[in-house]
């Protein structure tokens, strides 16, 4: 068999020369798209053990398939398959392995099925168990987050706005905050996973098939819902995923915020956390440096998520129905974004498991730049009946006062207070302390010690 | 009150001098801000009664403000209301015009909260409406398309893949692969809408308030399922705008294939259906012309989608917590997509609810192309016993032969079948015609005539 | 003349039926595009003077139609203007106008043209205008940078690499590494203005026209180098646009990285430089806040910016030729992203302007944080011969030593640096100091006081 | 020497751990980087030249590492090289080769330079390679299409816009538009590589060195036109990567127009050209298919060239000076974009250069649909001295009339052209014939014979 033949042994019977050898590179995914090995298998033998059982091919074509399928899963997983590009691609690999192991008997497997219908069940069968794979990694960042959060929920530290300091916080009130953005993307996750539980097998190449296959049973035997509803839509759809890159575009961007922290406070000037060695690199040409590559790395791959969703959505657009080639590109773009997601959320739970706050320096800060000025306000309220608006008014004068003096607002003499505002009396000094300003911020939600306490006993108890 | 004065009305007690005229206009956000003045009010209103409940005001003040803010209300509604871009946006806005109604007292309504809370609560609510309006949209959509739909279960048309004919199908399978597709964005906005139905206000500027107030209370009564469990989060969550982006894109993705489709369909040489006058236009220059141009700026307009998810994507990649100023970049990208979306799901209406399907066209190109080959492959399979890859190398020389005589699969005579499969029996001629073709495929989600119309019926049953 | 006749004037002949009203909505643009009406005017009034000129039109038309056309500019700058909505786009609304003001010759003016050319032509008119400002604004730029560097040519502050103190360099060193990246935005947008500068106009509706026009005269007259060379692709080609929102997103994305750095140097714990009042804002909570607003407004914007060149790239992408209304979707975010720059080059001007530099501070941070290890480094390898890398491990030792007693590098004593090479001699001191070491790095393009002076006389000859 | 102290051989010195096993693998860049390897050996030679000159280093010591470097480089082309993760890039594995072959001599190389302007000059270089490549291929892309037109110079077909049939042009003509497109893109890659040609090589860390360099000479024997002028510019600058990755859009989009046209050209519906068996595939079920997969899959890349653009745009954003790891994913993103730019452009010549026109249907096509229905209009304008508009609506009428009797405008008798407009004589009928048509658009840059034959002289002498 000359390799003409095998490149033309699928689909070339009318085709009177072979493909340019340039049409074998663009068109090849073999390199790519192996990865859905496992997948591919599984659904073969399910196919094939339906064909039998609806007495489309005989039992013992069917026996000779799976058990054909079988060595070729364990000759992949031992490494020892080899792939041929000018098979173009995973499935039409393994079916010309299974031609070299039970003969033509191979040829009945694809009976009833199409490429499109297999491509789509096995890539949403990937997904599925990659959605599966984040999930767990999302949990035990979570389960991270929330030690970080235990261990510190006496650490004070300046909540920012605009990168000012605006008002003590603890830091585990902070860190609680990523929580909440995580556990929202393990919801998108999960949404994204039920919505694509629907198995487009039996589609064949749009329009169904007239051989009386049983759907229900492939579809219920592959771990789906159900099977999906229109044969077209089957082999066209892919907002799985574009639902996948769009929930991870999101958690990204979540994380690429918690980087971008870390390296903030990781610097010279805020040094409110360190990381360990494991997670700093040196430079080359720098002795003294440490630095946090790992969180500036994480804080870059956004980027290359984001433009895996742009990429597909792009590829999309406008595209008729059914399948089109162009959907080819589906594959890589899911592909590096789940590995991206992977190593990112297992590097921010390598960084976090191992960080040190440096609590000193957190507190020292927070004692700075009239972080308490808004206490002073809602003193002015409380206590003096002020409108709100008034009371900022009054205070921003006092700010800037103490800021001529060079002091604190719990610095300025009473004296002072009273120049600004004749009703003030010496019980202002109460809500002035960086502690005291914390421990009166108990709303719900709030960053009171209290709040965050029971913040995180509802996390235990979620994560436990 | 000067201007000067005016424009440091809420903040600028401490400020030395009035803000640079250039800096007013990036940093003035009335003029698309001012979308949020319902969601804004009510907000108010029941803050101001939380706050009376709470004994945090008096009764007389809140039932002041709640009056000023009906009078509001109306004012705008009525057109009156003076908007000034001096006060940087709809909050401040209102607020300055409650000064102007009932003095002093208005300057209580601020009192536990922030324009940070106060921001993300009205544009979650806003949200929230915006999705309730696309989903029901979206459901007059379905209808339209079911329609289309039902008056066309006979109605033959070849099915494409990479826009060669691949088999033939009908036009009411086509059609429910969109209800399918539009369906799965129903499922992603009904997500979104209660993913984000969790209540902001209260975080205050973002690490809660010291005053006693009920955030639960204000939640429910805003018709939220809950309130948000972390202040800092609360402030600087955007993951509902980019939630709605991402379920918007792939909702405009849907839309550009289908309108894709529609420009294809109406071009003379496909001249599948036709658009009424009231969807096309006409050219300054070719008196003739009869151009789609809805269904291009439906198309089209996928861009402009997918843009402003790029851009907010791009917007919060990065920031630090809690609230920074980048954010209110959010709303005109949720604005923009919000209208886009209602207007071209409504052309999409518009243009389905009037096509006229030009039947005999599409019925004529289905019997070309040899459609049926599969057909006579699965024959191959089921009559004769070979397996699908021979089948389908059978067929492959079927087609080539009848590509050099010019003629269909049905047009050749038993002969020429013969001289490539000698099994082949007359009996062949029944699976070549394009109805037998379309009876055949009768799996489940299939073309046949059965299962089209069990779709049909299935989606009566959830539409009506 | 009833609304509908008005609506169909210009290519309704052979219709029945008026446009739908959503179709009305969604194909109208003259609320943003008519932003071109001088453009279209001029080049009105240019093409029917060369209509004139060959003859085509006679003169006493020409000049009717070139009065009409100059009154309808004055009516719209000076306000009088009725944009009506119904005749779609700016360029029907100028002629429908002209009908009211010279009658039938105004039917005139459209010979030889089509609305695909005339759009074409206009909207690279803007464009070009639209470039020339930002080139205007961003020499403006590059002189207030040049300002605030040459009066912070001693100012020392430390260089970051991964924001960690990496060495000593100069505020206007850095500085300077902003203006080169203007300029290489400069050179684009050069560039982009030289490549768009052929003119479209007389390409009709595709095929050009058989009318004997004179291309090159009304090229000229318009100001473009040359006609454009294919009719088919004059009026196809948006490649102006998206190269023109390219080099705005580069630029915007320079603009992204001062801003940050500006964010990050007004936060307290930094503290390098002191925005103006003029371009900080308050908090209508926190009275103690100067936020950095505009700073961080230029920097969410680049998120829109991007926004509208991915929006674009997706309009165009697999579009056949030739004109298709998707095109339509050009003008807002050529638009959207010129305003956007305008303000944010502005508003960059503006902050630079009168931004103060806290000297004292950033001398202090570059005098921590080991920052002269590699001048440690260095020393060894020129003045001991080592080689670099073992001349890195010295160094490295020496600085965690230097940590573990909580002190410089210059604080060690003698004996400490022998006790880890025995080769060092009091000498070493001489490289250990901050200026010492920002002098010795005089290679060319580098930070030493010298170096800087050169570029700064370059940067002087460039810009006075 | 253990692992350990292997990989932290280049800067570990004052680390006391070493990294997690994770950071090294989100850090390793060995696995695309070592695509540099070149440029590095390159650069390297050419610095270490420039020590010796400079005395910086021993002739010696020069020697041995140029000796080694021209080694390592055999044994990379020859395969030999061993690639080793835990030296995380190319630059240390070559490096650490250096070492095993020279000993510690090999520690002088990396005097007075530092990964950071060693990778960005590399970058550079080879990126300047990447674009020559592009260049050479887009060059032959013209040719390819060059060719096309000569040989179709009288071939007929519909001009469209939107889709619909607009005038009669000539294949030549329309394939000349996208030459056009590709000679813009030539423009803009010839820019993006003289903007990139300036060398970062002496920018060290980011301040510049102390030791006495010679940018000019190294700058200029890589082929660099000069120096970078800002030490901190050169190492933190990717602009070059940005210019590249537009350009590259732009182009791709290009792209994606031709293919679109070429997969509904190749339907059945259009049958305007025919693709070679090279560039066509089967189908794994239906055998009579022929697939444009090479035309779909370059047109889905487009959307892959986006999203690295867009991912790096987002990666740079706010991203402060100098250096910061982020920028590592730089690489990936230019690397498969130029890998993705040479076979779309190579699978585009290949499809465009065995393209078969059908010349008889696309003239039967040209002579439906009232394609002269401008010509008409434009009779009327000169013949009859009718205004545009007028004469616009008279053939409106006339080809509402035609539809009514279902047949083309020049096949109404005289009475029915009298009947609209009685000034019509029989003269009218010299314009209605599509080659009439052609040949009146005599304009520059028109459709007709002439205009087209000229454009392709033009061409010949550019191209040949």
């Amino acid at each position: 068999m000359t390799k003409k033949t095998k490149s033309n042994l699928i689909w070339g019977g009318r085709f009177s020369s072979a493909p340019d050898q340039l049409m074998k590179s663009i068109n090849c995914s073999v390199d790519f798209d192996k990865r859905l090995y496992k997948q591919d298998i599984s659904a073969s033998i399910v196919h094939a053990r339906m064909l039998v059982e609806t007495e489309i091919i005989s039992p013992i074509a069917g026996s000779e398939i799976e058990s054909g399928l079988n060595t070729i899963l364990k000759e992949i997983e031992d490494g020892k398959f080899v792939f041929k590009q000018e098979l173009e691609d995973i499935h039409m690999n393994i079916e010309g392995r299974l031609y070299d192991l039970i003969g033509s008997n191979a040829g009945l497997l694809h009976t009833a099925r199409s490429r499109n219908d297999q491509v789509a069940t096995d890539f949403k069968m990937w997904t599925r168990d990659a959605i599966d794979e984040i999930i767990s990694v999302l949990k035990q960042t979570l389960i991270s987050l929330y030690k970080l959060a235990d261990t510190n929920q006496k650490t004070i530290m300046p909540g920012f706005t605009h990168l000012q300091i605006a008002q003590p916080i603890t830091f585990a009130h902070h860190i609680l905050a990523y929580m909440e953005m995580f556990s929202r993307d393990l919801r998108r996750y999960t949404n994204a996973r039920s919505g694509l539980n629907e198995c487009p097998l039996g589609a064949a190449a749009l329009a169904g098939t007239s051989f009386p296959i049983d759907r229900t049973k492939t579809a219920s035997e592959l771990g789906f819902d159900r099977p999906m509803s229109n044969s077209i839509d089957a082999v066209s759809d892919r907002d799985f995923c574009l639902e996948f890159l769009s929930a991870s575009s999101i958690c990204a961007m979540h994380m690429s915020r918690l980087t971008e922290e870390i390296v903030i406070w990781t610097s010279a000037q805020f040094n409110f956390v360190k990381l360990s060695d494991g997670f700093t690199t040196g430079s080359s040409i720098m002795p003294q440096k440490r630095n946090p590559d790992a969180a500036e790395l994480v804080r870059g791959k956004s980027g290359r998520v984001y433009g895996s969703l742009m990429g597909l959505l792009t590829v999309i657009k406008g595209l008729p129905l059914a399948y089109s080639k162009d959907l080819q590109e589906d594959k890589e773009a899911v592909f590096d974004t789940f590995d991206t997601m992977i190593i990112c959320l297992r590097a921010i739970n390598g960084m976090i498991s191992d960080i040190q706050t440096n609590k000193e320096a957190m507190e020292a800060a927070t004692s700075q730049s009239f972080s308490t000025a808004t206490d002073l306000a809602d003193w002015l309220v409380r206590d003096l009946g002020k409108p709100f608006r008034e009371a900022h008014k009054i205070t921003g004068n006092l700010v800037k006062l103490a800021e001529e003096k060079n002091c604190e607002l719990n610095e300025l003499d009473l004296k002072t207070f009273k120049k600004v505002e004749p009703g003030i009396t010496a019980s202002v000094y109460s809500v002035l302390g960086v502690k005291q300003s914390i421990g009166s911020r108990n709303s719900l939600g709030g960053t009171s010690f209290a709040q965050v306490k029971n913040e995180l006993r509802r996390w235990k108890e979620i994560l436990f």
